[in-house]
């Protein structure tokens, strides 16, 4: 496994895996992984010749300054994890990201007018913004992304069209403690009776998919009680959707394929989770 | 999640998940789970309506009476991990399973005169014993395997036929420790010196994938040397073959798909692994 760090080796690097034709794979993360990024990494593995993962806490994407001080940072941790997988990890400083400043303006439409892009301004376009230049230095074959984070998932595969790129979006299943918990970096944060009651989530999702009635302000209702009932939790949002276009739905006949995304506090950590109901 | 010991209860609780005609995805265990199995269960739950999770110590597969014995069991525990994925798990005794008595003779032809089936008499006749009467039981849309067992996976693809049934056989990932160990419930038998030396199986593996050499009888030279240099590592084979017909070649040059496995013993514990070289 090598590690680069700079966008001119990484270039080099990848220029004559390129020139023979190998295929390459890309996990782009913000390290502190865990077993939700080595799913990814297994699948890039399994999928292609040749697989690079990023590293970059991106500043960009964070709306919250804290949030961007506090989000764990586990580099050589992680340089361990993945190495059963990974050939090229490229982990650069934000100031090799940023030499050419940070103006790009992406508009994701509807897509970012619901869920996170209310509640989190600016972070897609600076999903857009790491996400997009990763593409261009790497040209991958294929890219993994988790279900965990789904609208960045969607986002993601608008942005490639965008960018008028061949490079497949390839989203992967969301993995979860015993508890039902979906794994993520903020987890590390957690206290254990957070991290307890944090389980509720996608035990309360799991109970509203076996409701019996397909209208979906019905089935909000009953999941904004539920957890509303556990102490240390607070919903910020949980709207269902069509699982193509992200808008809301009234009714689950609506759509081909329906999703219900969640944001939650657990104490001042933020949580998000889904489930699909068809 | 449900818990099914009998073959009548299992087919009364899918007959009605039928009857509405939600999908149904399998994933067939020995237990002792470990992050293998759950990445199989995690991608049943992400493609399928409906999960089934079976844990079942079959001993007809088993060619060694020691290693059957000795197999773990640990199902209280798997239990509490497969929660978060699985609807219907189906743990039967082996009264149940072969009230009916394994009669069945299978014929796999080529696929079963190589690696695992000369190592070890009987096994993959006992393989399609279970798999083709749990696939008659549950009658999965798609079933799960782990592509540790890569010539198992490819003897349930041909058995699928014989059977003439409808079933999607889905093969994921190797999930491997961090030292590059592929995940195995026979891991657990391994002394801390054995779990350490087994590390360099998948690390020897991984270099032979840069030989420059299209000759396997080279490649295959360098595996033996280097396995035998770890003295407490056995190899008992190592072949490079057609990774759709198993069938061994003599360069890479002549088949579409080339993969390498390897059998090999810790101490007394016998592991496989498999690495595509393309």
């Amino acid at each position: 496994m090598v590690l680069i760090q700079t966008v001119e080796e990484l270039r080099d690097a990848l220029f004559r895996i390129k020139s023979v034709g190998k295929s390459i794979g890309l996990v782009p993360t913000m390290g502190a992984l865990h077993e939700g990024h080595l799913s990814l990494m297994r699948q890039a593995r399994k999928e292609n010749q040749v697989t690079v993962c990023s590293i970059f806490v991106n500043p960009t994407q964070f709306n919250n300054q804290e949030d961007l001080e506090k989000y764990p940072r586990t580099l050589d941790k992680d340089l361990e994890l993945v190495e059963p997988y990974i050939d090229f990890v490229f982990a650069p400083t934000a100031e090799e990201v940023y030499r050419e400043p940070a103006t790009e303006k992406y508009d994701f439409g509807a897509l970012e007018q619901v869920m996170e892009g209310p509640a989190r301004p600016g972070h897609f376009n600076g999903v857009g913004i790491i996400v997009g230049r990763l593409f261009k230095w790497i040209e991958p074959d294929k890219a993994y992304f988790g279900e965990k984070d789904y609208q960045q998932l969607i986002i993601i595969k608008n942005l490639v069209k965008q960018l008028n790129m061949d490079i497949q979006i390839v989203g992967c299943p969301i993995v979860r403690e015993a508890s039902g918990l979906a794994l993520s970096s903020r987890n590390q944060r957690l206290s254990e009776e957070e991290r307890q009651k944090a389980a509720n989530i996608y035990r309360i999702l799991k109970e509203s998919t076996l409701l019996a009635t397909p209208n979906t302000e019905e089935i909000k209702h009953f999941v904004e009680m539920e957890i509303n009932k556990i102490d240390i939790l607070r919903l910020e949002y949980y709207e269902i959707s069509d699982a193509e276009t992200l808008q809301p739905i009234r009714n689950l006949n609506e759509a081909k394929m329906a999703i219900g995304c969640i944001a939650v506090y657990a104490g001042d950590v933020r949580l998000i989770d889904n489930i699909r109901y068809k």
